[in-house]
C-alpha cells in the first residue's frame, strides 16, 4: 500500500499493556488455543470505570495492536510456511496487515482493583498494546 | 479517561468506507442479526492482493471503525435504556469506548474486482470507515 496507504486523523489510543511470561516473538505460539500461558492485562487506571461488570469467569474478546507486525505487507504463506500457495492477509489471521488488530478470545481468571486483569490464554508477546476489551456473545456474531 | 488518556503514535488505516442504505445513525439496528441490510466494502485498490482468498460465500470478521461514537465514556446504560442501570463499556458492545472498533460477522455476498465486496448483515451507517478484515474461524476463538 505504500503510496497511496491513507493515514487518517483517527489515532489508537493504548489502554494498557499485556504483561506475559513471552518475551520474544519467536517465544510465542500461533493461536491462543496452542498451549498459550496466562497473562496480566495492566490497564490504565483512567479506564477502571469501563471495567465494570467484567468478572473473574468472564469471557471477553481482548483486542491488541500487535505493534511489531509489518502493516506494509498484503500477502503471506499460509502458516507461514514458505511452501504453502501465498494468501491476501485479510483472509488469514496473519498479524501482518494494515492495521495489525489482535483479536483474542480470553477467560477472566482474575480482577484486581483498579485495573489490572489475569487472563488466559494469550499468545501475544510481553509488552504489546491493549486497545479494547468486549464481551463474548454466545450468538451468531462473535 | 481525559487528561490521562494514551494518545500513541499508531495511526489507523482506512483501507475502505461502507456504502450502506443506512444513512442516519437512528436508522441502524443495534446489531447485525436485527434486520440489518445488504452493504457494499469499497476498498482501496491498493489493497486488493490482501483480498485473494475471500469468495462469495465466505464469511468473514469486519472491523471497522465507528467514527461517530463517544470516544470519551466509559459507562453506558445497557441496551442504550436509561432504566438500566450502567454498565462498564468493556463489559457491553456498545460503539462508545476509547476505541471504536466495531466488529460485525457478515457473509460476502460478491466480489468485484479490483476491491469491492457485497456482504450482509451489516448494521453500520454509511460512511463507516473499513479497517480490517479476518475470517471466521470454526473453533473456539472467533
Amino acid at each position: 500500500m505504500t503510496g497511496s496507504e491513507q493515514e487518517t486523523g483517527y489515532q489508537v489510543r493504548i489502554i494498557g499493556t499485556v504483561r506475559s511470561p513471552l518475551k520474544r516473538l519467536e517465544d510465542c505460539p500461533r493461536q491462543g488455543e496452542e498451549d498459550a500461558p496466562e497473562a496480566w492485562l495492566e490497564l490504565d487506571p483512567a479506564c477502571a470505570d469501563g471495567l465494570d461488570g467484567i468478572r473473574a469467569g468472564s469471557e471477553v474478546l481482548l483486542f491488541t495492536w500487535l505493534h511489531l507486525a509489518d502493516r506494509g505487507v498484503l500477502q503471506v504463506h499460509l502458516h507461514g510456511d514458505p511452501q504453502q500457495p501465498l494468501s491476501g492477509v485479510f483472509a488469514t489471521r496473519s498479524p501482518a496487515r494494515p492495521n495489525p488488530v489482535g483479536m483474542h478470545r480470553v477467560t477472566v481468571l482474575k480482577v484486581v482493583k483498579p485495573a489490572r486483569l489475569h487472563v488466559a490464554p494469550l499468545e501475544v508477546v510481553d509488552g504489546t498494546p491493549v486497545i479494547d476489551i468486549k464481551p463474548v456473545r454466545h450468538s451468531r456474531e462473535r
